[in-house]
């Protein structure tokens, strides 16, 4: 992508986490989903490690090369003209300078911002668990100073999992380390938080309270509405796998439709092959 | 693939084209849609390249080359332990070692069948056209002979596009030109023949009692349900990129409900991440 271009998609991609309306931003998962997500009207969109992942096979959760990744999000990126988040999950290594590279090489797919998780997974291990802050923090400023070094005001997303590893445990000492980490990953250069894992009104608004700059927060089927996240001052909700997984789920269905009845009902709901094909001619 | 598994698998789904029962032959377009669809039961699927191909950034309508539209097909066979035909399109090249090459990459990448049409287009135009009987014949030809070098009962498809093109229009002459296109493909070494662009019961049935071996048909939205198909003579019946239209149908609801009221319904009727991550895990 021409990089005047791109600084441009990434000071307006910044500037939507600080406007008065929340940032609604969809995730995709490959160059169709991205394309049907943008003429919607989104300014931005982002993508989705999870929904990515389980289109090309793998699980979720830091399976996928940095490499395969960002190749994946340079098709969501070419395919539409709005600027492209991308979700580069931990970062495809522990160390600053992995997560430098990281962001090195999202920019190059012609993503103008990315999240960063602060929760790995051990080799072998199922579940991932977090990372010191004071690494969290090394590994944020590394990234930061490589999206400085090409002079983008990338949007670094750093997503803090003290919740959502915890899975739905929530104490006051888990709120002070998540604030914790979110501050000093804004110090380190990250332009937004990411808190997945919390659905609860009250919490997300406290969170939204507590922190120093935007709030990311992931929706679920029960998250409240967007006017409602936008009272509470939250900055950005994104959608994650959710929709990916909502359209597998529509594939099951489907496939128990044939199987069992033998009629083609799920086609009813559609776009015809020529509405898809004026959409993706050059 | 080990090669031995792959023959016995291209043996399976060429007697499935023989069996009393009807071949329901659904079409994925990634990793994800593949794995869903063999879970449901089917004994074999298919890829679709208008899904392939929206999902990749690309219009329907050969516009993806050889090898990217191979790699998704061996995404797709990887995925799933089943049987897995390939939508090769038109060969990828219109001369017989063209066709050939396409059937031996296509092999390469898991697959034990191939679609391969004789509705070509031509540089700039929109619309195709059919190419000649004698050319087809040499094609399939080609295509049947590069199978049998490598020993693999492979099933060629060949696709008969003279009701896709006249695009509803039903002639005696075209009912002639299709099923003698059709006998004379089966004469070269195809397994079976498709004839897309048809959904008239009586006209099916015409077409399956007329052509000398199993005839596909491509199912829409208002085609006759499986068990009335396999009545009329039908074969083998595949749902081409509907399926995955669909989806791309159900990514602009969801995008219409987050814009327009901020709500997140799409995501209720929907897998876990857990779910699926249990699928994906190798």
């Amino acid at each position: 992508m021409d990089m005047i271009a791109q600084k441009a998609k990434a000071e307006t991609f910044l500037a939507l986490h600080h406007a008065p309306e929340i940032l609604v931003l969809p995730n995709c998962w490959d160059a169709g989903s991205a394309l049907i997500l943008a003429e919607a009207g989104f300014p931005a969109i982002a993508t989705t490690s999870a929904g990515i992942a389980f289109s090309r096979g793998f699980a979720d959760g830091h399976r996928i090369s940095r490499a395969e990744m960002a190749a994946e999000v340079k098709r969501c990126a070419d395919a539409v003209t709005i600027p492209v988040s991308a979700d580069m999950e931990g970062g495809y290594g522990q160390t600053p300078e992995d997560v430098a590279e990281t962001v090195r090489q999202a920019i190059a797919a012609g993503a103008i911002g990315a999240n960063i998780e602060d929760g790995v997974y051990d080799a072998g291990a199922g579940r991932p668990h977090l990372l010191d802050t004071a690494l969290c923090v090394e590994r944020i400023r590394a990234g930061r100073e490589a999206a400085d070094a090409l002079d983008i005001p990338f949007v670094i997303n750093a997503r803090v999992d003290v919740y959502l590893i915890a899975g739905g445990e929530q104490t006051d000492a888990m709120f002070r380390d998540a604030v914790a980490r979110c501050n000093a990953c804004y110090a380190a250069g990250a332009r937004s938080v990411y808190i997945p894992g919390i659905a609860d009104a009250e919490l997300i608004g406290r969170l939204a309270q507590a922190v120093e700059g935007p709030l990311n927060i992931l929706a679920g089927a029960s998250t409240p509405p967007t006017a409602r996240l936008q009272e509470l001052g939250v900055a950005r909700v994104s959608i994650g796998g959710s929709l990916a997984r909502a359209c597998l789920k529509l594939v099951q269905h489907a496939a128990a439709e044939l199987r069992e009845d033998g009629t083609f009902g799920y086609a009813k709901d559609s776009f015809s092959n020529a509405e898809l094909n004026r959409r993706f001619e050059p």
